[in-house]
């Protein structure tokens, strides 16, 4: 067995090395790389095709191009695995552009260089077989238990409609308040402070990855009317219930 | 000197047993009192009123009425100082509601029985003399500081515009985010998990007090539409560069 992963940007080099440690891996990369991830040679594309399994770690907004580029250079019975961080979109262009001979797992792995730089032991890792035989589907279970990973398997559907409310509406929040352009003071309470880290880390994160987390969710929308309609209402209940005891010098 | 400390709530009564625990203290409440406060005698007015200080715990919509009440029996002297989670609106009731010869010191203690369960020592202590002697300035300076809090000495300006970016609009997103009634997920990445906290945590005050700082800080209205600016700006950029790739089943 042989992993290629598809992808050395920031990700998919940690993700190439954290697998190379336990498996054989070959990574790719469309622009030169100026140093390979530990443990994973760098390979052009077609050796990266000689491997079983090619792990795609690129741009969900580049997703469906470089799906389409190399449908044709598979061989029956090869997996293609994504580990992108919305899961309905790439499962669907996954089945469609890939040969029917090709088995698909799509994947969300839920930690990076950052969350994993101590490790990636107890990360959780979403787990969602679309189309493989049940002997794959076990093999690639029991490989990210041996990386003693959380393995939480789930739908597409149910990753996105839960991820749109958790990591998404965060990653939302983080934004819009960084537009605030918020300072720290003498006065910042707990739940100050922890409000400045949330806009901190989710503004460490490329903006594309914040553009295609809110816009290939398709639940993504509808939590951000929502949030926006909480925001009204608890905006013109605060104007309702005006004091009118206005002595603010 | 004797403290007496007028209104003994959930912060009244916890401020009241920690100033007591230094320095001689007597409490006052409107409604009967199940239990006093650990080294606080319960007292009527008339007693609360032979104290050098009158501490003020009272509810920020409730506070231009309780002085009105108090004013006319005060002696020449006598210090008064407020507890408010706001400094501009009380100062400026104080000024006007209180006679000249009374001494007057805002204040407003970063804390509570939550944060200050452990103790209260390096937590903040803004500390603003309307109108008093230096004397009364030094004294109460150095006996806070006996009390090993961080004293911070700023306008009810500073402390207002600052509070409604920090406290303020924390509280603000806690209580929407409350309305979105957000679910604990398998999928909680640490940003989201602090978010739940913030929302807990806001939600643990009274709404009493949501209101009273919300509209009784005169920059408050200001950063909530700043607040809704910035969702609209970002709502309308994500609209924009819409990918237009809607395969999503």
């Amino acid at each position: 067995m042989k992993i290629g992963v598809y992808g050395l940007g920031r990700f998919g080099s940690f993700w190439a090395a954290s697998l190379a440690k336990r498996y054989p891996v070959v990574g790719y990369n469309r622009s030169p790389m100026r140093m390979s991830p530990a443990g994973v040679p760098v390979v052009p594309l077609d050796e990266l095709f000689s491997c079983d399994t090619i792990i795609l770690c690129v741009a969900i907004s580049s997703f469906r191009q470089v799906l389409k580029e190399i449908a044709p250079r598979l061989r029956p019975g090869m997996l293609v695995m994504d580990t992108c961080s919305v899961k309905i979109y790439p499962a669907s262009v996954m089945e469609k552009v890939l040969p029917e001979e090709i088995e698909i797992i799509a994947t969300h792995p839920m930690f990076g260089p950052d969350s994993g730089k101590d490790g990636i032991a107890g990360l959780p890792l979403v787990f969602s077989p679309i189309r493989c035989k049940d002997s794959t589907v076990t093999l690639w279970r029991s490989l990210f238990n041996e990386m003693q990973l959380n393995v939480i398997e789930m739908s597409c559907d149910q990753h996105d409609r839960e991820a749109a409310y958790s990591q998404g509406i965060t990653h939302f929040i983080g934004r819009v308040l960084d537009e605030l352009h918020l300072a720290p003071t003498q006065l910042a309470t707990l739940g100050y402070r922890r409000l400045m880290s949330i806009v901190e880390q989710t503004c460490n994160d490329p903006i594309q990855l914040f553009y295609d987390l809110q816009r290939y969710n398709p639940y993504a929308h509808d939590m951000r009317l929502k949030l926006n309609t909480a925001l009204d209402t608890m905006l013109s209940v605060l104007d309702q219930y005006d004091p009118g005891d206005r002595d603010l010098r």
